[in-house]
């Protein structure tokens, strides 16, 4: 039904797969039939809906073989800033333990929820601070934990800004260890690391589709049988009642359909992707760029590099023109200010200033990371042009 | 690209539209391009997030149009569900007005958060009675308002089980003169009777995609300038930092088309479907079942009758095996128990279990009510034969 070649019609080069991908069309293909003729209501008896239960269920259990989980411990939510707010905001703290922990470099949507819970009086926050590269100091955390008043922790999987990945492991260990829950956000790491939720040892996952060539306004938290959790959204009791809403049966079907597809090509994919992440910050390299995020524990896709002196904002803009899209990534030049992860790692404004987030994905063909490095370099001069007019 | 007539390939009598839709075959052609190339995340600069954004944008002002409001004031959310539970639990009740009230018939997704938020000490709940109809007793709403403490009411638009239609017009008036918020979850009465958000003197408004052939996983609030509500889901700051979380595009897209063809249809559509309804209430009569809700002030597509005697969902069963989709809509065969809407209103047990809910769309064909009671009369004659076995 849908060429395979169909991203032939766009002459875009498009490298900022850390924001959103582009839906896989054997996902788009499981989601059609959802689309159309299995229109039912999953929560009825009906053949129609009973066939709408069935995509479901099977989604279920896609996304938890993922982490190696009990696919009852999945729950579908509207994407992963659902999922994360549902995280924290639903977590009942014990009496005794009225804190939460979330490192200095986390996505907005755990960082937001955190300081409303705080400005709220629903918990007390203490942000744990980051090394140079963007990593959770391990022994600050750990001091936080030691009187064992700390409720809960959130910790990502990785940064969305800098790839860099986080001690979860470490992470996991201590939390057990001063009785604390801990709910990774993953949505940057699932579908790009080999992990299971045992493997982290972590109580709580959030994960999203549309990060992994699924479809948007989809996402899942898994939450471990135990987790004291109540729902954020309350209503007709679905989800077995930890989340109601009529589900979004397509989007949930694709979302199940691209975590599969994205576990079965991550041996493959992910090498090919990291050489050519080197490949492009070795030709940055040339122009002065400097590299931000660790340069060993990252993700093989998401590649953070500043510029000194020059303005990522406006060659993004220039770049853009010519069909590259790649995004600032720092958010340096939206009205939120700086980035608060560059900031966190220590980076001076000036940095920050000049600083590109270039994101890869299974969709990434070879050529296209020279082609990005040609035109960054005809927008360099163009920027400079501007500059002296 | 989808067959006009894919319904065909189905056997399905579909007479439960009032919990789902069929998507519209021009509302899924209008998602398609956001499934496939347009794929951008409507917060990027680039060309490809800005058609995305583009795309929002169109849908936003469809919906806005129908209401007949400011686009800027429809916040897309991922359905009825979470639009309710944020009108509530995100609405700031003035310090000396921290009363909330609603009525006893309202859809889970109201019920629920009120009662999390009473338990919570968020808020004093009132629950108004409703009369034999169904209908929301306003002597009874008045006498709560009086005394000034209310800040917020919230009443739906149409009843989900029973269709009865509130008397929105005089909730708005009273909730004007006594100072109090009024929200109103319209998701029953969206595209099939014509209002807009003025006429109804509502102040938020809850809508649903799936309800109009649209997509599911879509909805929004409509929340009047100046309106004092904080955010359900913290984070990236989108829908101007009121609802964060990166959009479902195609879904979004999906719901405008869907309403603007709601829309489009509506005084050509309801008279016919109300005409069926008529149909098939006549013919149920003739099998002894008795009518619930309001027999004029109704939402023209749903039927709610009950055979006493009999035991509905059984009915429903043996009605499923034919291909008859209708559902026993006061949920007397769940885990839930009874229908909280039929004991509102006064109904006995024994009525409640002989209910059911047929509810039609513009997609039901003539001769579809005329089948579906010859299949009832069978499926009557097999439940008393089972009951003699």
């Amino acid at each position: 039904m849908i060429p395979l070649n169909f991203k032939a019609k766009r002459s875009e080069i498009y490298l900022d797969n850390a924001a959103t991908t582009v839906i896989d069309p054997s996902v788009v293909d499981a989601m059609q039939p959802y689309l159309e003729e299995r229109y039912g209501n999953p929560e009825t008896l009906y053949h129609l809906g009973r066939e709408a239960k069935e995509g479901i269920d099977k989604a279920r259990a896609q996304v938890a073989d993922m982490l190696k989980v009990n696919p009852e411990e999945i729950y579908f939510t509207s994407g992963g800033t659902e999922a994360n707010n549902w995280a924290l905001k639903g977590f009942e703290f014990p009496a005794e333990k009225q804190v939460l922990v979330i490192s200095a470099v986390e996505h907005k949507s755990v960082l937001a929820p955190a300081n409303w819970m705080m400005n709220r009086g629903l918990a007390s926050l203490y942000i744990a601070p980051v090394d140079a590269y963007g990593m959770i100091r391990v022994d600050a955390l750990e001091a936080y934990l030691k009187d064992g008043k700390v409720g809960l922790v959130s910790v990502q999987f990785a940064n969305n800004e800098v790839g860099t990945l986080q001690p979860v492991k470490e992470i996991g260990l201590l939390c057990k260890k001063y009785g604390a829950v801990f709910h990774c956000d993953a949505v940057q790491g699932f579908g790009k690391i080999d992990f299971t939720a045992a493997g982290i040892g972590a109580d709580m996952i959030t994960l999203s589709g549309h990060k992994i060539h699924g479809p948007m306004g989809v996402g899942a938290l898994w939450v471990k049988v135990g987790t004291k959790l109540e729902p954020l959204l309350h209503g007709g009791g679905h989800e077995s009642g930890k989340r109601s809403g009529t589900h979004g049966v397509p989007q949930i079907v694709g979302f199940g359909k691209a975590a599969e597809l994205a576990w079965n090509s991550l041996q493959t994919d992910m090498p090919r992707i990291s050489q050519m992440v080197e490949n492009i910050a070795r030709d940055m390299t040339l122009v002065g760029a400097v590299r931000n995020g660790h340069p060993v524990k990252r993700l093989p896709n998401i590649l953070n590099m500043s510029i000194p002196g020059e303005n990522a904002s406006l060659i993004c803009g220039i770049l853009a023109k010519d069909g590259i899209c790649v995004s600032t990534g720092a958010a340096c030049s939206t009205k939120e200010g700086q980035s608060h992860v560059l900031m966190s790692m220590g980076r001076d404004y000036n940095a920050c200033v000049g600083t590109f987030r270039i994101s890869l994905s299974r969709y990434t063909k070879s050529g296209e990371g020279t082609m990005m490095i040609a035109r960054l370099h005809n927008a360099l001069r163009e920027a400079k042009i501007r500059d002296v007019l």
